[in-house]
Parts: structure tokens; sequence; C-alpha cells
């Protein structure tokens, strides 16, 4: 007999929905909560202990929800708020270590390199699994503080100057390094994943931290007899803490489908 | 006999330092409390309700300290959340209307550009009060949503490629109605005054509003004798919602001088 509770995912903000997006693509039968807590994004300039707590409450938001499994869609949390999953009384499920997993495997030449916002970075999170998967590995990160505010500004085209540059910016000392394959660590770079092509060449491996956590949510289901036995398509619910007069433009950029008014509530999430 | 009391400014974040850096040029002597809500920045993208939620708890706070005048030095509040002020038991200055008189005053040809946050433009107080004084103006607005993020991560030089081509696509509008002044709607954007004459000119006036709030502050502590008569140089208090690890770096380039950890203090504004 299958579950049919949802699947909670959340982030700081709508980035998370690139997450979704590859989660849908593996599980379309199951149902999915999102929060997105837009009323105090961006997590990834603030300290740790206001990411724990922030985190935290979005936890107990979706766990209201009644979900079955939480994903920490959300580079700088599963970075930097290691512990806020426990005593979860739900499976959980964060970017980096499957992330992580991915890019050991896919390099040749044991060169990675690692983008994130500022706190996903500081946190050391990555190098430091990369490099107990992988000890002799060199480890090129870079915060690339300017790329959430781009792609939410809607530049994001690779035939874009401002864009290039900027890539080019952040990406300047893992060309120089050589690397191979470089963790998209933050849940809004995949929408610059053209751009980077564009300056990187196209034989680097970007990892596309969506992609890997979906494999690991199948996964996890299966492990914990949690999936669903649903033949119709799931419902997706989402949740905002705040919802801007951009909301609609830079949801529809990230999800890759539009992600009409009322399907979409506002709630609030202070001390929950 | 003079007022002791300190004057309170907030902001969203720290580009309301901008404007303490002008109002203690002109007022040295006075004490002065500033409240980032760097927990909470920004408050551009958020909605009209969010906006006036939090202005109300940064003033409940700066009360709190004994202030005999409070400063929205923030763009957005300004803006948005005229109705802020509303019921305050102390004069209230806020950074709009005194920018628009410096803007109204300096055009020859009144055509006049205005920059700010998203929620500065979509309110349209700039454009309004503009219209006001001046009915025949020409007024030409975008909001430059990367300028903040821009200033935040270090690149203002006006040497900088991605600066200057940023800048050039925000103010392009105005090169084209041929503006002859600038508002400078958000307490970021005089950091980037060298880059914008540099794509505009030297001859557009650029409006910042820090100056014109400044002595908007020197005539009402006049007005309601609430000026200091020490003649000592006043004490600056710095509270932040949330301290950053970048928080000294971004405080300097507002600020223009150092501000070192122990004259900041970190403090919880949720439902205060």
């Amino acid at each position: 007999m299958g579950d049919q509770r949802a699947i909670g995912i959340f982030d700081s903000g709508l980035g998370g929905l690139t997450v979704v997006k590859e989660i849908v693509k593996l599980l379309p039968q199951e149902d999915i909560v999102y929060f997105g807590d837009t009323g105090r994004v961006p997590y990834g300039t603030r300290s740790r202990e206001t990411i724990c707590k922030y985190a935290r409450e979005d936890e107990r938001f979706l766990l209201q929800k009644d979900v079955k499994l939480i994903v920490a869609a959300c580079g700088t949390v599963s970075s930097v708020a290691v512990d806020a999953a426990e005593g979860l009384p739900v499976p959980f499920v964060e970017v980096v270590s499957h992330s992580v997993s991915a890019a050991v495997k896919a390099t040749k030449n044991k060169k990675i390199g690692v983008l994130g916002t500022a706190a996903t970075i500081r946190s050391g999170a990555h190098r430091r699994q990369i490099l107990e998967q992988l000890p002799d590995a060199t480890v090129v990160e870079n915060s690339a503080t300017l790329f959430v505010p781009l792609v939410e500004e809607g530049w994001f085209s690779a035939d874009d100057p401002v864009v290039l540059e900027t890539v080019r910016r952040y990406l300047q000392p893992m060309i120089d390094a050589q690397v191979d394959t470089v963790i998209l660590g933050c849940t809004h770079f995949p929408v610059l994943s053209e751009a980077i092509h564009r300056v990187m060449g196209e034989a680097v491996t970007l990892i596309n931290m969506g992609t890997a956590t979906a494999l690991a949510v199948v996964e996890r289901l299966a492990k914990f007899g949690l999936a669903t036995d649903r033949k119709e398509t799931g419902i997706h619910r989402f949740y905002v803490s705040d919802k801007a007069a951009s909301f609609r433009k830079i949801a529809s950029v990230l999800l890759g489908e539009d992600l009409c008014d009322g399907r979409v509530e506002q709630v609030d999430i202070n001390g929950i």
C-alpha cells in the first residue's frame, strides 16, 4: 500500500523551484508541498544562527502540512544548517551530499569547481565532502554573489555581455585551474548553465543539484516504503511568505512553467 | 536648553549609512542611533503590506532607544509606507520629498530621471511629487535592481565594464530623454555616482537623498527646538538585526569609515 502524503520541499525563496522541476520529472504521481521563504530571502548572506532558526521554522510549516519527507532545496541551508534536520520525524534530504557524489563520479582529472552563495562557500561543506570521497582532488571554490540577482532580473541569456563578463569573473579561477566539473551549489544557478558553458566550453560537466537531489528522493522513498501507488498526476501546492510583484516572472523562469496566482498561497512564517 | 536625545535613523539594511554620513557632516554634535534591518533586507522586492509592518517594528525599536526624531533612511519605506509615520510621538523625516524638492530646484530643462528599487518605482511616489511641484515636467523612471547587489559585492568602480554596462542599461531611457537631473532614489546608489557620471557625462546633476535629507533634519530640529547644545562630538550607536560576515566591508563602503565590530550590536527585531 502506498503512502499518499506529499513530499515537502522548502527553500529560502523561489530557487528551490529548479529542484521541484527535477523531482516532478522523476516522480510525476507524487503530491508536492513547496514553501519558499520569499519574505526573508536571501539566506545566503545571513549568519549561521539566523539560517538555522529560519530552516527550523520552514520545516515546522511543512510538518503542519503532513508531509512524509522533507527536502531542503537550498544550498545555504544544506551547507550551513546541517543540524537543522536533527529530531525531524520524517526523512530529510539535503542538496549538498548528492551533488558532491555526482561530481566525484563525473570528474576525470579530479579537479572540481564549486559555485555557491557566500554562506555556502564559507561553510566549506562541499570541499569537505569532496575530499572525504576523493582525498587527492583539487577543489576550487568561489561565491558568485551576483548570480541570484542576475537571474531574478531576467538577465541570464548567454548572449548578454553583462552575464558573460560576470560569469567569466567568478569562473576565472576554475578555468585557470582547469577543472572539468563544476557543482552549481545554489538552486538559481542552473538557469545560467548555457552562459557558463559559453565561457568554460561545452566539455565541462555542470552538476545541477536538482537532478542529483531528485534521484536521492526516489531512493529514499523506496527505502522507507513511502512512495505513492497512485496512477494520476500528483497535486502541487505552493506557499510563500511574501508575494512580490515580480513573483510570477521569477517563478516561471525557475520552474519552467507558468505558476499562475491561483496555485500560490501566502502564509506568515515568523515564529511559527 | 538643548535636547540631548539622539536622532534615530533606520533602513532596511546598511544603505542608510550613506544618509548617516551626510547627517553627521551637518550635525557632528548630535547623538545618533542607527538601526539597519540586515536580517530582513531587502525591502525593495517585498509587498507593500510587509514593508509597512517592518517599518513599524523598526520605528518601535528606535522609540525604545528614546530618540527625539526618526529618519526613514530608506527609499522603499519612504515611497511605499507613507502611513508608517502615522501616530508617531516624534517628528518624522523621510527621504523622498526632500530629494524631489532638490531635483525640482536643480533641473533646467524640466526633465528628471528617477532611479530606485522595484517597489520604489512601482509606488510612483517621486513621479507624483515631482508633478505636483512641476506639472509640465517629464519624469523618466527605472528600477535598477542590480545596483544594490553590485555595490554590496564591491563592484562600483567607474572603470569596471560590468558596472558601466549595467549602469548604461538602466540609464539608457534617461539618456534618450535627455534628462538633466537624476534622483538616486535608493541609499546605496550614491556609491555609483562616479560610474553614472562616466556614462551620462559630468553635466547631469545627481540628487543624493542623504544630502537632501540631512538639510531637512537640521530644519526640523530647529523648528521643534530639538537640537542639542552640546559642544562635543556626538555618540553614534549602530544596531543590526543580523551581522553577516561581509558586514564590515559593506558598512565601510557606505559610511566611508571603518565601523569596527565593537560599535555594532545585533538585536532581534521580529515582532518587537
